[in-house]
């Protein structure tokens, strides 16, 4: 099967709700490796990852600059698309290529990722006709605007796809689950404390 | 394949770290519908379910009263078994027969299903030497407990086993991804808010 893979990236000021934990100039970093960790899983999975950045980025990887929001530009692809696109979000550092695999392999068309949260951390589309608004509690949305369109809508189970990293919280995931370079920068300057069975991070 | 399922529930103080959102009645009342949904899953699953609750608790499965914390009454099922046991917490109202088939089916001599927040929310043994340790972030201590048994340790990568509820901010979970008894009850009680991309439930 060929299938388009996209990378939507916010290469202006990503991660803006680690702002409590992470500099600017470190939320850009950890933003940058976590993408180059989706890219590598995608790219293992043995598809040909691209970029949809909002700015210029320095990759090995195709990148297509579009300063459209998110929803606009996913949905451009959408609608120039002739073969099936999945797209994955930039920020999840625990994808492996057996998760991503999975996603291509799915049944359905459309196969739908749900993000901790209430968003839609990827999606496989194999039908032209789909479209993404990726406001609120956006898995939900997409499920209502999936389900009129001919053939079934999935949803891959998968951890490692839908714990996005967004907030401190979710820091340990990394931590805990990942060896690429979002993991490796998130070592050299954190560490794992337990407190009252609540596992945290705090700056070595 | 023969599975012990044991489902340990702690009958007396359930789900403390819900306090802020829900009262003692409240939580007991949710717990238990966890519980039975958690049951239900195995069941429709193919297999036995039996719970091991510190108090007892009236359910249609058998249930086995041990007073035991967690960790010691676990590991007294595991020492006295002969056929491969799955442990499943009881606080995964996301889960599906399809991710339980998909545990008692997975390649390993133990199979881990970590839990966001470092913890173990499912595990299969087939070796009768695995012992658990509940305390803390356990998937890393399970991780290097098992290693050394004899085959491999995997991992099962599903987002409905390792999404476990323990605070207010998991709520949002059960009312976007599940439909049994914990569902319905938290549909009656509360709703869904979306504030500033950010999910949450609010009393009805």
């Amino acid at each position: 099967m060929t299938v388009r893979v996209v990378v939507p990236y916010d290469a202006a000021d990503p991660k803006t709700r680690l702002a409590d934990i992470l500099d600017a100039e470190e939320r850009a970093a950890f933003g940058e490796a976590m993408l180059q960790d989706v890219v590598a899983a995608i790219d293992a999975a043995g598809a040909e990852p691209e970029v949809l950045a909002t700015a210029s980025v320095d990759l090995s990887v195709p990148v297509t600059v579009d300063d459209q929001s998110l929803t606009p530009a996913v949905n451009t692809v959408l609608a120039d698309a002739t073969d099936p696109v999945a797209v994955v979000m930039a920020d999840l550092p625990l994808a492996t290529p057996a998760a991503v695999s999975r996603l291509f392999d799915a049944q359905g068309e459309v196969v739908l990722v749900p993000g901790i949260g209430g968003g839609t951390n990827a999606f496989l589309t194999r039908s032209a006709a789909f479209r993404v608004d990726y406001h609120g509690a956006s898995i939900q949305d997409h499920r209502r605007t999936a389900a009129p369109l001919d053939g079934a809508v999935t949803e891959l189970d998968s951890f490692r796809l839908s714990m996005d990293i967004d907030e401190p919280v979710d820091l340990p995931e990394v931590l805990l689950h990942a060896d690429g370079r979002a993991a490796t920068w998130l070592h050299q300057r954190f560490t794992l404390e337990t407190q009252d069975d609540r596992v945290t991070v705090i700056r070595r």
